[in-house]
C-alpha cells in the first residue's frame, strides 16, 4: 500500500478557500489541514467548545452544528464537537471524522454555497483561547528515538547506553494525565530531591537542570475492549491526530529518584500540549516508508506489516525555539535550539499502539501517548538541552550572548511542527509554548 | 498528637445498631465502620449510585437521599453521592465527610428514631454488584515495603537488591487507570515479549510468570492546584478512604521491559480494587506509630512531622488467599497464601501524599495510589508469589496437593483486610477477588 490509497479530495493541492488568510503559502492552516481544538473567546464567560482552524480564524462548531447545514455523519460528528472536551467525537472512529472533514472542507472551499453561512461562524485565532481539547484518561510516554535514548543512555549509563530491549520492545511508561495542561499555561519550577554524584547523601531545593523534550503528541480515537489486542494494521483506525507536545523534565531530580521503577516527580510537575489536533487523515500526504538498519532485529510479527514498513512514518519537521526573559524584554525573536523530524522515530504510532494493546490493556478515546523525545541522527538535531549541552558540561551561546545549559527562570520553550512535500500544500502545527516561572 | 484526638462518638466501641448483622462480632461492616461503594441490584437495569455497607447490607444512598432525613452537610454531602461515581462527594472534604458519618451512624444506632425511614433504603449486599467507587483520573503505585523492594531486588539486581535512594524517596511510579477494575470482573493473561536468561532473543507468548501483589488502595478526596505542595501535616485532609488493592503482575514480561523506564505492559493488562472504601475516619482509633531502625536516615523535612512519628501508620491486617480451579470445583476452601501489615510499610501515606505534591504535581479527586506490594518481615509475610515461591524456584504445595510458582488459569485471588485493636470493635475491608482466564 501506498500513502495514495489514503488521498481524497480534501487533499487536493489545487483546492483553495474563499477564506484568502487559508491560501497564504506561510499558513499552518490551509484547507488541506483542518485541525481540531477546544476554545472560548479570550477572557469571555462563554463555553469553551470544538474549534477547526482555517486560515487565521477557528470555525465555531457549536455555531456550525446550530446551523444545520451538514447531514448524516458530519451532522452528527460535529454536533459532538459542541462539547467541551471532544472524547465523544474522537470515540465516533474514522467513518465520522472523514465525513466531517469532507463536510468542511467543501463548506470552506472557494465557491461553496455555504460560504456566507459559515463565514458567520468564524472567529480570529488572535481572539481565542483554548483549553485541553480533550479529557486525557491516562498519557503513556514511549522513547521512540533510538537517537535520544542512546545519548541520554550514554548520560545516565555511560558504559551501557542503549539497552538490549531497545530495538524489540517499544519502550513506553505510564505518565501523569492531570499536570498535562495546553499551550500558555505557564508553571513553576518543580522543587524535590537531588544528589550530586559526590555527595554522600541527597539534598532539596528548586530543580537546578530544568529540560524541555521535544516530542509528538498522539490522541487516540475509538478505544479497544480490556483484553483485545489492536492489531497492527488495524491500528491508525484508533489514532485520531497528533499535536506538538513538551514533556518537561527535571534532569537532577530524575537522575536520584529513576530506580528502579522509573521517572516520577522528574516529570509529572508539568507537561504542555499543543492547542491544535492534526488529525490522521490530514496528515495523509506526508506518510514515509518506516526503514530499520539491516542489521537490526526484525520485528516481532505483532509489530510488522507491509503498511506500517510503506507507510508507518509521519514526516513532520518539529522545531524548539527558546525565548529567554531578555529577549522578551528587548523584543527579540526567539532563538531555534534545534530541529528533527518525526520521520526517524525508531517506532511507528501503529506500533505504538499495537505494542500498548497486545497484552490486552485498553485504550479509550482521548488517551494521549508521547513519542519520546525526538533527536535525529545528526547531535544538532538534539530535541533536549540535555542532549545539546552534553548534560551540562558544554553551555550553548545564545545569539545575544546569554548562555544556558538547562532552562532559567523566565525562559519560555515554544516548539513549531510542519509538513511540506513536493507535490502537496504544507501544513503546520501552529505552536507549544509556556513559561517557567520561579520556584515558589 | 495521639489518635484519641481523632476519635468521636461514631467511634464508640459501645455503639450498637437495630440491624442485628451489624452487631455480630465476624462482620466486617459493624456501626463504627460505614464504608462508601458504588453499587445497583445485580442484572439490574438500575443506574449506579452510591451506597454504604452495614451488616449484611447496602444503605442506598439515592434512596436515603430521597428521604431527605438529614440536613446541612450531611444532606449536602449524601445527594452527592447519588452519582454514579462518588468523585464529587470526595472532592467536599473533611467536614462533609465528617458530617455525613455522623447523620448516618445517629440514623443507624439502636433506637434511632429515623430506623424505620433507613430501614426501607437497605439491600441485601448479597442482591447487588458493584462498580468502581470513582473516576481514578490518574493511579501511581508506590514501593512502600522494604522488605518486599529488598526481596524483589535480590532477584532482580542481586547485587544490589535496595538500592541507595530507597530510605530517601518513597519511590513511586505512574500506573494505568483504564485497565483498573472492581472486584469479581476476571480478565485474561496477558500475552507478551518476554526473554529467558540464557536466550539470546526474546520470544512472545502468554506470559508464564503472572503474579499477585498484596496492597492498599489510597483514594485521594480533595485534590491541590498544580504547583501547591501539601505538607505532611495537612496531608491526610487530602485522603478520603482506603481499599484492598490486587496490582497483578507479569514477572517475566516487567524483568525484560522494565529498564529504563520502569513496569509498562507487566502491569497495565488488569489491576483490582475492593468495592468498599474504608474511610481514613473510620480507620482512627487502628493508627499506630511510624517508626525507623535508629541506624536509617531521618526523612527530610517535608516528609517529617510529630504527627506523622505518632500515629501515621495504619495497623490494618491483609491476607491473600489462593482459590484453584480445582478447590473451586470441589468446593473447597480457598487457601491462605500470606498475610502481613500495612504498619509495616516503610512509609506512611502521609508521606505518599506529601512526596507526589512537593514538586507541585496536582492530585485529583479520585486518584488512587497503591502503596505497593505489602510483605511483612518474615518471609512467610511475603505480598507476592513472586516472593512465596522464591521466583519460581520453590514451588509451592498446597493442602490439597496441587503445586505453584506462579498463577495458573482458573486462580481465584482473593485478598481481604480488617483492623483489631483492644478496645475497639473490629472493621473489615471486604474482599477483592478475581480469575485468571486463558490468554486469548
Amino acid at each position: 500500500m501506498s500513502n495514495t490509497n489514503l488521498l481524497n479530495e480534501t487533499h487536493n493541492p489545487a483546492l483553495v478557500s474563499w477564506l484568502v488568510t487559508a491560501n497564504q503559502t506561510d499558513t499552518d492552516f490551509p484547507i488541506q489541514n483542518l485541525p481540531f481544538a477546544v476554545f472560548k473567546r479570550a477572557n469571555s464567560e462563554e463555553a469553551f467548545r470544538g474549534g477547526v482552524a482555517i486560515g487565521d480564524q477557528v470555525i465555531d462548531l457549536a455555531a456550525l452544528a446550530n446551523a444545520n447545514i451538514f447531514d448524516g455523519l458530519a451532522q452528527a460528528g460535529i454536533k459532538a464537537c459542541t462539547a467541551p472536551q471532544l472524547n465523544d467525537y474522537m470515540a465516533m472512529g474514522k467513518a465520522t471524522w472523514t465525513a466531517l472533514r469532507l463536510a468542511l472542507s467543501n463548506a470552506l472551499k472557494a465557491g461553496s454555497s455555504l460560504q456566507d453561512k459559515v463565514a458567520t461562524c468564524l472567529i480570529a485565532q488572535a481572539d481565542v483561547e483554548y483549553a485541553l481539547p480533550c479529557n486525557i484518561g491516562d498519557y503513556t510516554d514511549f522513547y521512540t528515538s533510538i537517537h535520544h535514548a542512546t545519548s541520554v543512555g550514554l548520560k545516565f549509563r555511560p558504559d551501557n547506553p542503549l539497552l538490549p530491549n531497545y530495538k524489540w520492545v517499544p519502550i513506553g511508561y505510564h505518565g501523569r494525565s492531570s499536570s498535562i495542561d495546553v499551550s500558555g499555561r505557564d508553571f513553576k519550577r518543580p522543587s524535590g530531591q537531588t544528589k550530586a554524584p559526590t555527595a554522600t547523601e541527597p539534598s532539596f531545593g528548586p530543580c537546578k537542570r530544568l529540560d524541555y523534550e521535544l516530542e509528538v503528541g498522539i490522541f487516540i480515537g475509538k478505544g479497544n475492549d480490556l483484553g483485545d489486542a489492536i492489531s497492527i494494521d488495524n491500528a491508525e483506525d484508533h489514532v485520531f491526530g497528533l499535536c506538538l507536545f513538551n514533556d518537561w523534565s527535571a534532569r537532577d531530580i530524575q537522575g536520584w529518584e529513576y530506580q528502579p521503577l522509573g521517572p516520577f516527580l522528574s516529570k509529572n510537575f508539568a507537561s504542555t500540549v499543543s492547542p491544535w489536533i492534526v488529525t490522521t487523515e490530514a496528515l495523509a500526504p506526508y506518510r514515509s516508508a518506516w526503514t530499520r538498519v539491516e542489521s537490526d532485529p526484525q520485528p516481532m510479527p505483532y509489530l510488522e506489516s507491509e503498511n506500517n514498513r510503506a507507510i508507518g512514518s509521519f514526516d513532520i519537521q518539529l522545531q524548539a525555539l527558546l525565548e529567554t526573559q531578555n529577549m522578551r524584554e528587548k523584543s527579540e525573536p526567539a532563538v531555534e535550539m534545534s530541529q528533527s523530524n518525526f520521520k526517524d522515530s525508531y517506532w511507528t504510532v501503529a506500533q505504538m499502539v499495537a505494542h500498548h494493546t497486545v497484552n490486552g490493556c485498553n485504550l479509550r478515546a482521548g488517551d494521549m501517548f508521547g513519542s519520546g523525545t525526538q533527536s535525529g541522527p545528526n547531535p544538532e538535531e538534539a530535541g533536549s538541552m540535555l542532549e545539546l549541552s552534553n548534560a551540562g558540561a558544554d553551555p550553548i551561546t545564545l545569539p545575544n550572548g546569554e548562555k544556558r545549559t538547562f532552562l532559567e527562570d523566565g525562559d519560555n520553550v515554544i516548539m513549531k511542527g510542519w509538513c511540506k512535500k513536493e507535490g502537496a500544500v504544507r501544513i503546520g502545527f501552529g505552536a507549544v509554548s509556556a513559561t517557567i516561572l520561579p520556584a515558589s
